[in-house]
């Protein structure tokens, strides 16, 4: 099988600010494995780049295989490194496999593309009417709310409270000190938020501890911190959840492995993505039904998405019925 | 679907004694789902019987479904109750959606069946004579020896390494007591036995805790003690691995979960089988390849299994490409 790749620059329709930085492109890699495609994206919180993802993917020969379906020793066979890297390549294997067996993904995990979880809508990280403004603009069913500088995420729950009554979740991106959370959590709760994602920066296991213990606090999710199946096992007692991304796990084998295990633990698990197109996004969606919550609106924070695959109708994912992940090239556009 | 069974009597080829008891038939049920087979073996240890099986049996209805590809809808939505009968149907809709799909499992699920492990060959509990003179006559590449009765099994022991050098496995099927295994073990690691299998009664786990702190032993598995997901999770740090059956765990879906948990768990897994026919040890053979050790000999000690599916070749395990399981008719044979 031939391995090949390009750059894959996706534009913001908003320029990106998050508790990390702020963004108004980015670089994701477009994976082809013969006739599947797949894609990655740098997670910039665990250490990836661009580069390194290309670096990846020089070393990396599969001229040794022929047939997609031994996905097993050709997933296992990656050397290890660059986790989004690997899902490029676990991505396009895995389109090419069901292409050859003229079958959609979900038809080869057994699951029913009608129980996907609804998806919810990211609103970016901004002043407290930015953000209710955004809310108060779109039509999406569910939100997820970036926070993570303590001095104003009161009044920025409270602005978009105000606006729309829509289920709320909110993600800290590891913004909080202990001790904020332990003052906000109480709060979310009372304004119904849904959950919570990773309150605390990565690493911090013992106010994690703490924050469980709270009497009333919304459940909580840990996303940065979850990289490997070791980093679930490890917070097993201290979170409600783990949110599993393609890009963080390594792809789709990777993924459908956590989901096994976080659920054998008793946690929930968020399926979500990076900033991607339609290709990596649409592969996590053909998992999707395996999933408790999904948070998968990368395609619509991006206006260059070249492919066309999982359809949205107001946070509900709709999967098509052509075979591997189902992708066709995006309908011209008049720029 | 629809849902039918028939008894299936299963004649062994030699009366088998083990710690549990003695038996010259096993009443397995033959299962259909639509075109697809299956199989269930009770498994008198968890108080399974065949009685039961077909209770449970009668009690599912899967008219609902038209398409075996629900297979999460499907499985999950199985009534709790009889792990062996939900295998049956498991299987039946396993081979019923690869036929569907014109697939052998092994490739719906990725794996290159290249990968099996060598199978054992059982020998049953006997005098030690008996037992050697058993090894003497057969061309398995590896034994697995059914002890359990202290007193003998030192000879027992003794008699089989004096006429094979083949890797021995041992199975107490929970026969021994702490003080007895404590002698034993170091021992059996001289003989270079390879593994154990269930040394010490069913929760006995403080036993188990003195026994993988021994300084010399052979690695040690969990067999009878393993049935859900939860039972892995409590065997961590107390066996290097665990025995894992479709009729233990629910089937072919449950199994691929428990394989994914005990792999993440740092833990080996064998995967064994009842006496079961072609139909379900060839479903276990699908997944062997994911497998460390494989114990499926089941069809081996039947004297009129109505199926073949799995062939072997001096314990290296063959499947077929037909679709599904890839049973055919077993052919006729003068009696």
């Amino acid at each position: 099988m031939q391995l090949s790749w390009q750059p894959l620059p996706l534009q913001l329709i908003h320029p990106f600010r998050i508790a990390h930085g702020t963004s108004s492109v980015r670089h994701n890699v477009l994976v082809r494995v013969d006739d599947g495609l797949g894609e990655a994206a740098a997670v910039h919180y665990h250490g990836e780049t661009p580069e390194r993802i290309v670096e990846y993917l020089r070393g990396v020969d599969l001229s040794e295989y022929s047939d997609p379906a031994q996905l097993e020793d050709i997933v296992s066979g990656l050397p290890v490194g660059s986790a989004a890297a690997r899902a490029g390549i676990d991505i396009a294997l895995y389109d090419a496999w069901g292409r050859a067996l003229g079958q959609p993904l979900y038809r080869l995990f057994g699951l029913n593309p009608q129980r996907i979880p609804l998806t919810s809508f990211t609103i970016p990280l901004g002043s407290a009417e930015e953000m209710a403004e955004r809310a108060r603009t779109t039509d999406a069913p569910m939100l997820k709310i970036k926070l993570g500088s303590e001095a104003e995420d009161r009044a920025r729950i409270a602005a978009l409270r105000s606006v729309t009554s829509v289920p709320l979740r909110v993600d800290a991106n590891g913004g909080w000190t202990l001790a904020g959370a332990e003052a906000l959590l109480p709060e979310l709760a009372e304004h119904g938020v849904e959950l919570v994602e990773q309150p605390l920066p990565v690493g911090d296991l013992e106010g994690l501890r703490r924050l469980f213990q709270l009497r009333s606090r919304p459940p909580l999710f840990a996303d940065e911190s979850i990289k490997s199946a070791a980093d679930i096992l490890a917070h097993q007692g201290l979170v409600e959840g783990v949110v599993i991304k393609l890009a963080k796990c390594g792809g789709i084998r990777a993924a459908l492995e956590q989901i096994t295990l976080a659920h054998s633990l008793g946690l929930e698990v968020m399926l979500g993505c990076m900033i991607e197109s339609s290709v990596a996004v649409t592969a996590a969606a053909h998992l999707a039904a395996l999933c408790q919550y999904v948070d998968l609106d990368g395609p619509l924070l991006i206006r260059n998405d070249p492919f066309q695959g999982v359809a949205y109708e107001r946070g509900r994912l709709r999967l098509s019925t052509r075979p591997g992940l189902g992708l066709l090239p995006a309908p011209s556009t008049p720029e």
